[in-house]
């Protein structure tokens, strides 16, 4: 299967069965409305898997980690060195996300997209692009075309099997030194925002450090000078390996027909990646929160998409996404198992007196 | 056990492991304050439960029913005998709560605080007020001060055997047909807030039902004239029996060093009483949700307390607070769980310039 095929088959969520999911959510037993945007969300679940009663109990993140080379330019408050260090943290289980992830039972899928520093083989670590970093974009493009394509496609292959192994839904995360940095610079060749407003501190503390980045960023973008409307050569010329893999898990997911819950900001760059590449597979995003990480707020903007959660997080990792999944299985399991006023013998009242009669 | 004596017991949280925890934080893989609201929310937790690795796995909602006398006075979109519907329906495992409350993991417990319609005997149904609604406060005071009193009471005992039950967590829930009413009039005798930023429309749809709702809150409170410093004044003269077990159960929480989950405006009027009874217990208090119902807003701003989710709910049942569990529970096991820098060999960067040298 190549890139082009995956694209084609993408196809828009159902329609015809949302309004019979939104008439069901007014059965339930509950004042119409009551549950809010769980309600919503219910709703588009229905027409992701094109049944009035969809279920999400099974959940996967998929952990893409891939170093930069422009952190040669000062970028960031930590060495690159971290980066193989979390991965094998992860692989160890003591990283927030494995936390988070044990706690609200979600299964990881760790991947080495493209790590500097040598890792050890592990049973459970996906290799895609051992030991290979972007290349410093803020002298030459991250990486070729033909690299791009390739990760893209390894991210949707990560999808598929993953819904094949059963996740009813997956979720981003990520993990790379430096990796805010090539982030905004998507965020502002797709969004044509400002820097100011798409590049924030990373882990970087001081003000300096922040105008720095801005400077490497701006560079970046002159010297690359990516096709706004074209997602695989912004992804080449400034993104990165990781961002390339979760762009895929975001098209490999809508191929799939399942919700992909996108963490933050690096989850947010590949976003907009994956909807300039095809713009239906939006369809299945669901945002998990608003990062404190400021270019998000541009990203979620830029796809029309409202986060769940607003907890001032700024890891990565995949921690909103997998913190916001019981937030959707529950959603989900209201539409579906819910007693309808009939079933449960509750009282409803009449329809509202100004709605259009249904015949 | 008496009322003042549970008061007297509950004692603040402990500000010095609270300190240990928030070091603990700043030592965990994960740039210090990126997991935001989370690393908060571990912290009091720690000051709660007194250990820097705190754990609250095991999760209960309290959800108690309770009828107004106030409904003769057509406030609210439903009959009265919804209230006991949906309690069958809690106990059916057909409502909003119980499917939450499964996805989510938490344990029922099902209360009549004083059901207005009969409800048969039932072994998950703990029976405290059968049969006694309150008596309409647009006329009357709700109930005696001696039933306020052993209300609470019965709250407080609920928390507590819960508590000892292994129960690391509780969650308020509240099911009353026309509780928005008293809720209303508790909120602005409490907090001194005009009627229009306290009422809002419950299950009532049109302007002129809130309108003739404020009116009869309005006559509540000129009728009753209720003691703002005196939360047994307060629940007696315009409150509701479910109203005053959700405090009870507040204060029960605190007495036995238990976080407290509040659900939406119901549990926001409750924790305005516990409130004033005992201001320490609020020490205790996590608002799980952001209620669409307009009072709630006032409720949180006089408790000082910032909501976790913010999702246009506004069912009640403690929906809000089963939802935000799984949040607590992720929050508390980050601190307890997640390797240090050290732990994992990860390499952190140096204290912040500016920071305050540690001897």
């Amino acid at each position: 299967m190549i890139l082009d095929e995956v694209i084609a088959d993408i196809k828009p969520i159902d329609a015809d069965i949302m309004r019979q999911a939104a008439e069901r959510q007014d059965q339930l037993t509950k004042p119409p409305g009551s549950l809010g945007r769980l309600e919503e969300l219910s709703i588009r679940l229905a027409g992701i898997f094109v049944t009035e009663r969809p279920s999400v109990r099974r959940k996967t993140v998929i952990v893409a980690a891939g170093d930069h080379g422009v952190t040669a330019q000062n970028v960031t408050g930590y060495p690159q060195e971290v980066t193989s260090q979390m991965v094998l943290n992860f692989l160890a289980g003591g990283a927030a996300i494995n936390v988070i992830a044990q706690t609200t039972g979600v299964d990881l899928v760790i991947v080495d997209a493209g790590v500097g520093s040598p890792l050890p083989p592990h049973p459970n670590l996906r290799v895609i692009g051992k030991g290979r970093p972007t290349r410093d974009i803020s002298r030459w493009p991250a990486m070729s075309r033909n690299n791009a394509e390739t990760t893209v496609m390894a991210g949707v292959q990560l999808a598929i099997e993953a819904a094949e192994s059963g996740a009813h839904v997956l979720g981003t995360g990520d993990m790379g030194i430096g990796n805010t940095t090539p982030s905004s610079a998507i965020t502002s060749a797709i969004t044509g925002q400002p820097l100011r407003e798409t590049t924030g501190r990373g882990t970087g503390r001081t003000d300096d450090e922040l105008n720095r980045k801005i400077a490497v960023v701006q560079r970046a973008l002159a010297v690359n000078n990516p096709d706004p409307t074209d997602g695989l050569d912004v992804l080449a010329k400034v993104g990165g390996y990781e961002i390339g893999v979760l762009a895929g898990v975001m098209l490999g997911g809508a191929f799939a027909r399942r919700p992909v819950v996108l963490d933050g900001f690096i989850s947010g760059a590949a976003a907009l990646i994956a909807h300039t590449l095809c713009p239906t597979a939006s369809d299945y995003m669901i945002a998990a929160h608003q990062s404190a990480e400021s270019g998000h707020r541009v990203v979620l903007s830029h796809l029309g998409l409202r986060p769940l959660l607003d907890l001032d997080m700024r890891l990565g990792e995949g921690t909103g996404a997998a913190l916001a999944m019981p937030i959707i299985e529950a959603a989900a399991a209201c539409l579906s198992d819910m007693a309808t006023f009939e079933e449960a013998s509750v009282s409803n009242r009449p329809p509202e007196p100004d709605s259009p009669c249904d015949s």
